[in-house]
């Protein structure tokens, strides 16, 4: 049957809301928190009298006026605790210390053998990569209230948290049991698709809109997708694989086993092979690393290298008529690009996929759209991370049992992942 | 900036929770209701009180205890009223009368000249076929407390509703006020994917999932969405055009105009396309009409015809890969398939369709995965757009001024479609 929602799914919802508001405007009343989450102003001063007492909220500024009672502006109080955010990729681990406006204090990364990826050697290296970025920024072990981990493979909220990584042979790995065994707090996990939502949701395209598509691209590539406010996990929290959606049935062979997916064409080594079509003794295809091949892309691009101007070209027509799928199956009107693709030639792929995007838009779904680098600072997955521990931490507020112990799934599990942390309206 | 949600439209989605719940539960107590939407005990007497009063609801049975208030069995009275379910397509209008319970009473339809489509003839057969329709069942024109019509095209809320149709040329027609001024009634309108998709909310797999995709196949193909709820409209009530992604870059002709849309292959004229590559000399291909056509491959089928047999084998790789990029995106679990072509060809696509899935699914999204026949019972078009004719009227309920005007969207726009009626918590 059908997974209801219960009163406390929908308490989480309006906590969250509030915790959105508080993100997006600043300083707020509570006036200005209720006009701007359609809540009602008894829940809302109920929920900020929660996070008062828990010390997430402070009162920053009182406004006195000649009658009634004066305004107070409230805000988040940053030093009320930090949250570590980790992205955990093939090839590094990412640590970044957050205060609890999720402003980064410090971070620390770590390189990954790519031949030595057994869970106990990925566990170290998230380990070493925490206590390391913590140790940056001088933080007292006291004051940190979760870890946040995003994981390169199908994270499973079912029966505990475990991971699927067909790249690294693993299969259930209980990750999250292993790390807070490992680091004595409470870790939430999920996937970067996930997180990039979330933070273009709080940080990014969020401040205008509630539904969007964010679009990684790197070595793998993906779309996370906010319908309505709500962050799309699909039935086992494994929506967002765009990359595995076809641009050319029966075309090329992809790493998922299928043949012409998007990936095979838009992920890194799909550049690589297009520029190998174009000419397969272009000296950027001698970089045995991806992100010396997309360095390499970019030098020829600023040098103005015919051959990988022909391949931006290829290769926005290929992004243009996937990126219009999204479009038309979904008529969303913001898609915003990220990954370190995005990040290295953005500025030529962009302008010529807007060229070609009519082409592949319903006349009907393309008044307004808008596609854009994401304008999200920093590491999404390791910010939008921070995010979700953040969302979790607040989701245990009022409830029995302390505060820090954030682990509202192991409690109350739903085989649709519904009851995870997602910003709602 | 973001629409934020009135607490009115909170209230509307409360209503459709609670009405969805009487559908689905048959008749209920006010404790069963409360249990199944997850709404508080208060608000659900609050809108049971007010469908009460407009003799929406009856007091179906009544329990008595030894001790406290006997129970109450309520249950929508269908004789509250009548509604008119209108599905118009290209070449005929069919409407269908439906009581308060939408089950339905009587049935007209009447054949649209293809070459004659200008507005007051499409206008003309609508009004034509609802009061034939109204005639059979011999319905007093004071029960009727709406009207539901679904337009073959895009129908765009904004500032009224206008509908876009490019095969008949038609540019912002605002036929809700048309028809309205021809019907004396009050007249919702909306476009088949949307209807088709509440109506498999509300009857078919519904029931047991709140996240599906509906996919027509037909002349035209698209698949409506339901996530968590809530039917996706987008941002410009155009979602669902999964008839208008790629199954192959630079592929066939589509007559949207753009090149490889998955119509191309799985519309009805993707098929005549697929047998003329089979067997140009085919006798199925000399059907004139696109419904002769179809019932011929379906004759082939049962007369063990190898041309069609090989249509089929092709049409179910493109419907496989198709549908598989639907799970791998939105990673749904219920796919539900509906349209004439599935009534007419269904036996024999779905058991190849299920054969290749496995093959263009993610791992991660296989599990559990359903692909099958509606169950919804009759036209799903216009029992749709029966019960969003019905989610309109309860709209009205406890709202200043007559109940049975049901003009909500005139009053209350917002850019996002979002207030449009929809089923969502
Ligand atoms: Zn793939
Ligand atoms: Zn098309």
């Amino acid at each position: 049957m059908v997974p209801r929602q219960t009163s406390h799914d929908l308490r989480n919802e309006s906590r969250f809301e509030v915790l959105h508001a508080l993100f997006t405007l600043g300083p707020s009343t509570r006036q200005e928190l209720t006009r701007h989450t359609g809540l009602s102003p008894a829940t809302v001063a109920t929920l900020v009298n929660e996070f008062l007492a828990a010390g997430v909220l402070r009162i920053a500024t009182v406004e006195r006026r000649t009658v009634g009672r004066p305004y107070e502006r409230l805000s988040i109080d940053p030093d009320r605790g930090r949250i570590v955010g980790v992205d955990v990729a093939e090839t590094y681990v990412d640590a970044t210390v957050f205060d609890l406006k999720l402003g980064p204090l410090g971070n620390s990364a770590i390189t990954l053998d790519e031949h030595k990826n057994d869970p106990a050697y990925v566990v170290d290296g998230i380990v070493t990569a925490t206590q390391n970025a913590l140790a940056t920024v001088d933080a007292d072990p006291a004051e940190l209230i979760g870890v946040g981990v995003s994981m390169p493979g199908q994270v499973q909220p079912d029966s505990g948290v475990s991971v699927f990584a067909p790249n690294w042979q693993w299969h259930d790995v209980r990750i999250e049991e292993l790390l807070e065994n490992r680091l004595g707090i409470s870790v939430y996990v999920d996937n970067p698709l996930k997180a990039i939502t979330l933070a273009e949701m709080w940080f990014g395209v969020g401040r205008v809109t509630d539904t969007m598509a964010v679009v990684n691209l790197g070595t793998g590539v993906g779309a996370g997708l906010a319908i309505e406010g709500t962050l799309i996990r699909g039935a086992t929290n494994n929506a967002g694989e765009w990359g595995h959606t076809l641009l050319q049935l029966d075309g090329r062979e992809c790493r998922c086993g299928r043949r012409g997916c998007v990936e095979a064409y838009l992920g890194v080594h799909g550049l690589e092979m297009t520029l190998a079509e174009i000419d397969p003794d272009h000296p950027a295809l001698q970089q045995l690393l991806q992100p010396g091949f997309i360095d390499a892309v970019a030098e020829g691009l600023a040098a103005g290298d015919a051959a990988v101007a022909e391949l931006v070209d290829r290769t926005a027509h290929y992004l243009a008529a996937a990126l219009g799928d999204l479009v038309n199956l979904l008529n969303v009107s913001y898609l915003t690009l990220t990954g370190w693709t995005t990040a290295a030639i953005g500025q030529w792929l962009i302008p010529a996929v807007h060229r070609e995007l009519p082409g592949h838009v319903l006349p009907g779904s393309l008044p307004g759209l808008v596609v854009e680098a994401s304008a999200v600072p920093g590491n999404p997955v390791a910010l939008g991370m921070a995010a979700f521990t953040l969302e979790q931490y607040l989701g245990k507020l009022g409830v029995p049992g302390p505060a820090s112990a954030l682990r509202p799934r192991r409690q109350g599990v739903s085989g649709s992942g519904q009851d995870r942390a997602s910003t709602g309206r």
